[in-house]
């Protein structure tokens, strides 16, 4: 009986490790040593965490081998309703509070709450886990946070272009684009930012008429990195966007009636709505 | 057996669902009906759990009782040993090829790397977590990857000064304040984003003289908030800022030398250093 507790317990503690380093290497001695057990032992824990992990649909838990070799977790799945989690934030969108002066939608507070954002991130991130991005690309600043979860459940690195090249950054590319609103306006990347070919996941919290993701999409041309597709919070709903990579958005945004914000999951969010 | 490796394969599941939404509270009903099984059942496998976490120091299983009672998990420890993990970056940023022309250091990189900052976010958190911060507050736009994961570790929410006032977050706060190299600068925050009397933890990627970072605490002081400390991902070394509340930086930084940056793990770090 005792050796079944320790069995449970390391089962938890290896879940917990590998869940709170998402897309980090361990290996099978890694365990070894911090459980004072054999690495026989620890292959067979992590063949079941790796069976429940896959029954339950919550990740990737992938063993690697050879010298390099070890075990890690990927972040795609949170075991949690997508479109219920993406309802809930819609909920919270749709308060007439939210309402600003000039007809302007305020949800700051959203797009920088850690676990909306980590929810959010994990849902864009299995949508595109499959072209197997090198890096997600935002612009400042908004889109950080959704951004930063994004690459975070990819276990790529996130890459942030700004509005102003930054002496602490090196040398730069720049590129002007036309925001929605029709002014001209420049982002700006460092150089050592990304190399030739890597794929690039390109996120950001609003999409109107694509303008900033547009800029985002001509400055990869710079970098010869090829876009594999565009991760989007919230987009305006009806406007013509085909000359863009695939893109996804999580909510869709149609305006305000009668004081009340129009927003809603995404179609293809709903159950067989793909 | 059989009822042996579903008691295996759930305390995997249920460890990754709550590790995944640090914060995020379940109930054992979530639970029961996720896993087809009794509330009992459910019970005693969050008891083994949250022995594991304890007995490896992986975290705090918090378990609330009452009619909006249910199970969360925090994120202070990762399960790694501080200090080396820190090194590990440290070593990162004494590469020669980071120098940049005008002494600057690149670590772009290292700011918005998702895996390094979960793990620096979480040490900081746990320095602070006592103090029990209703908010982290960080200012555009270097250290919002940073001060994301340590508002997650904390499970509370994050709040983004930025240069200017926008016109989609309504009235603003905006002080102005003097930086490291003399010049003075405004940051700005959207009056709803806290009350008065919450609790805030400022948070930054550098603290040089502490511009910044006072400007920052100026604004709390505009919004009746208390700081209750201040997390830095880097403080260069051997400067008096006394005027500072609490601060605690993960490296220091001594300048460069021989082409190479000195750069440390903060000697609190150390084993025994606190």
């Amino acid at each position: 009986m005792s050796e079944k507790v320790k069995r449970t317990e390391r089962i938890a503690a290896i879940t917990r490790i590998l869940s709170c380093n998402p897309g980090k290497l361990f290996t099978l001695s890694d365990f070894a040593q911090m459980f004072g057990a054999a690495k026989s032992s620890m292959s067979e824990d992590i063949s079941m965490i790796e069976s429940a992990i896959r029954k339950y649909n919550l990740g990737t838990l992938e063993t690697l081998t050879g010298a390099a070799g070890g075990v890690r977790l990927r972040n795609y799945n949170i075991g949690l309703d997508n479109y219920q989690e993406v309802e809930k934030v819609a909920q919270m969108l749709r308060d007439p509070e939210r309402v600003l002066p000039g007809n302007f939608l305020y949800w700051s507070d959203i797009l920088s709450d850690p676990q909306i954002m980590r929810q959010m991130g994990a849902i864009l991130a299995s949508e595109f886990e499959e072209e197997k991005p090198d890096a997600v690309l935002t612009m400042e600043t908004k889109g950080i946070p959704l951004a930063m979860m994004t690459a975070d459940a990819l276990s790529v690195p996130l890459v942030i272009a700004r509005r102003n090249s930054k002496v602490y950054e090196g040398s730069a590319v720049n590129i002007n684009y036309v925001t929605g609103n029709g002014r001209i306006e420049t982002m700006a990347l460092a150089r050592r930012s990304l190399k030739p070919r890597q794929k690039v996941l390109v996120a950001d919290d609003f999409m109107q008429v694509g303008g900033t993701v547009g800029g985002m999409v001509a400055l990869m041309a710079e970098f010869e990195c090829p876009v594999i597709g565009i991760a989007v919070m919230i987009a305006q709903d009806n406007i013509d966007r085909n000359s863009l990579p695939t893109h996804r958005s999580l909510l869709s945004y149609s305006g305000t009636v009668n004081g009340i914000p129009m927003v809603e999951p995404s179609a293809w969010l709903r159950p067989g709505g793909k």
